[in-house]
């Protein structure tokens, strides 16, 4: 009962092979979060224990994939970035896709206990996915702008307007007040009638979450002289830093490298 | 701070629609379960829990997904299908994909300690999926028959080599026995040898799950004379029968239908 | 001086097979013909000369091409249908797209000479093309009714239309006149005004050209007794047909047979 | 008769826009030309008309579609490069394949009496084509550095070969005496048995040609005083330079640029 008489089916198999020499960013969202969220009653307008669970995810996905050489997370999305030149999977969109989305939604579940040690996952929580290509750096640097632009117009609206319906507001009247309103707008509401100063909140909610591979001095082991004995190694590390402008990127040129 | 400067980035998404009046086939597929059920001390050849609780994540995936009309697993595996006119998410194999995989990925280990009450997960099992397009119905039948005649030809393989394992036999030894032998001679060994006959093992095991969306009569509740009122609904059933042949497409006409 | 070092740019080339088991239409479109019909001054509503240029092209393409099974042509349009099974270059998109629009550009010029013998060429006209996969005959059947309808709404707009031009009317008058006219305005404004029938104009301009193989008998030699021997042959032919109805395809059924 | 009805037809036809920002090549290769180019009787290694037709069809290509900024041809191939930022039929791959090759092979036919004035063409000569995606103009010029190294490799080969043929040695002895030889043997064979230089060989032979828009001073007319009036305007250039060292690009640093 041979099967090569069926085998021809695997011909409709697309090569779904990711052009060379263009970076790749998969970009992971959460699906109906907007009602997961309710239903599991996180902090609004940001939980940190979400927060941290989601960068958990993120740390545990560069451990497992090396060829992510950068992660940039905001709410219930985060973006992944494989260097320009990885051969991971022979390129291919549709394995890179679904390992990266499955295990991410795994290591949710799987990670949610630590995180939420007191309440009980009622759904399985699950995320959206796609590829995208970027032919130069300089536009990979211009992706993550438009990222990290979003999470302080998502965050500082969001602040508004839950500072607002906490203090009595209906949805609707949050919504009338805030519409048309600006940056410098929001900034004042948040001071003038709850004494926030925008830019001392937590950075993770105004800036998003980084994650990179950092180097990282350790203490091996102590010498017969009891001096200890250093070793330097690559470490996945997060951080909440501005991304739009050079300082960070010069200060790790390492990160996002193109060949010349 | 508008963000409008940096949405040309979005401009790099591919256009992934899927052509239309094509049937969809999502497989999705244990990525390094070897070792997972090794380390989770699956049972061998067939953990009947492992398999209750993949077909448990079908079946929820019929219900979260209605446009898929039928499903097949065997092993680590499922074949989700979508009709040939469905119009979710437009036909985005993107979209399609990702959600499927994390939605079953989330399943798996969300309803784990329901199959496994006394083993706790260790790691978190992720899966691959892939998406196909079929232009007739007949490819997808074809296609049914070769994951199928393949789920024979592994379980057979498999039950022969862990009985011989089983019964002191090393690994070399096993496989060396086996090599190049029919399926008559598996039927053989292991009915001469272990006192097995074949053809009477689980049709689960055998055969493979099918999922699909069955007639049932169900009491709705009882009127003022106390007999009972039905209702016909469609509810998600799982069973293990011959795709292979007409038999079970003849019975079920309106799972499989093609628009003419 | 090998060439290796810089043989990886190959590699950017991207698959562009065809799906298999879906028919693949070509259809072909004279770019900027508006203008180049008024250089070259053609006849309106209809130039024969043009049309048969048009349809002798077709039939070389078919005797050049021997996969392509049917072909319809209008005006400048002509639509190539190669079988579902063909295995031409591979079914690569771009090879068979080039080649398909290159070639027939290269016969309406090489024979322009036999068909407008005394109107030099002022320009190389040239074609745009396009390459679509059907998954199913009926809907290939739907492709060629589209253009058919196609032919006819234009055809009978343009010959109303150059009928008033002619009569006097400016160009402007024409598309006032017409404007929201249906198909039975037309035929009366045709019938009342020129005293002409539309359905007794020749086919060619309200039904387009179908080129396909049919069988033909043909005399090969004379036997020793003058009796001629025959032949049957498949020999490419251009006929004006209904291909909307079933007449012709149940007159011809193997023109276009699907796979069981 | 409205003709909505069939329009879904259109539904099947893929979305092929090429990826932003990155260069396309377009390059068109003749078919069959081996034998085209017996049938024609072309000097053999090398046909200077047909080299010059080649070119001056490279040159209409160039007036016709101005989003091409340079182009580089070799024997029957020519290669057409567009810059990254192109929005030629909104980066359309069929559109741009198939009018790119239509329209070089309808100038090659067209144009064919001009070149070969004492040679009418016995069939219609041909080409195909493709589009590939370079994401950096460090790529392209690798590109453009493979197709000179081949000309190279091509054109040194074909005049030893043709040499050894025209001396009187058969097909199968000249493809004997030049298996395995290098760069270095061949100039060798060219110079003691033939007293050929091969760096003094006409430099169209051993560098191609490549076509570019250069700037060139024009009179216009003459001023009232009889001095010249001069206009620099830029006009499509025919070269054949080195294209793999700095020189030429340093020298026309406009034709590849970069956005940065």
């Amino acid at each position: 009962m041979a099967n090569s008489k069926y085998e021809y089916v695997k011909k409709f198999e697309a090569d779904d092979k990711l052009p060379p020499y263009n970076w790749i960013v998969v970009r992971i969202d959460g699906c109906h979060f907007h009602r997961f969220t309710a239903d599991q009653e996180f902090e609004k307008p940001n939980d940190q224990n979400a927060l941290d669970l989601m960068n958990s995810c993120a740390v545990s996905m560069m451990d497992q994939f090396p060829d992510i050489v950068f992660a940039y997370g905001v709410s219930d999305e985060y973006s992944f970035i494989l260097k320009e030149t990885t051969q991971f999977y022979q390129r291919r969109s549709s394995k890179i896709l679904s390992l990266f989305v499955s295990y991410f939604s795994a290591l949710y579940i799987f990670k949610w206990k630590d995180f939420f040690p007191h309440k009980a996952l009622e759904l399985p929580p699950f995320f959206d996915g796609r590829v995208v290509c970027y032919p130069k750096l300089r536009i990979v640097r211009d992706y993550l702008t438009w990222r990290q632009v979003d999470c302080h117009i998502n965050n500082q609206y969001n602040t508004c307007f839950w500072m607002l319906v906490k203090s009595g507001k209906s949805v609707k009247e949050a919504q009338e007040l805030l519409k048309g309103t600006q940056t410098k707008d929001k900034n004042e509401l948040l001071f003038q009638q709850f004494g926030i100063n925008y830019a001392k909140l937590p950075a993770i909610f105004r800036k998003g979450s980084c994650v990179y591979k950092d180097k990282v001095e350790e203490t091996v082991k102590l010498d017969d002289t009891g001096n200890p004995i250093k070793r330097v190694r690559m470490k996945v590390t997060v951080g909440h830093f501005d991304i739009i402008g050079p300082k960070f990127w010069s200060e790790h040129p390492n990160i996002l490298e193109e060949e010349s």
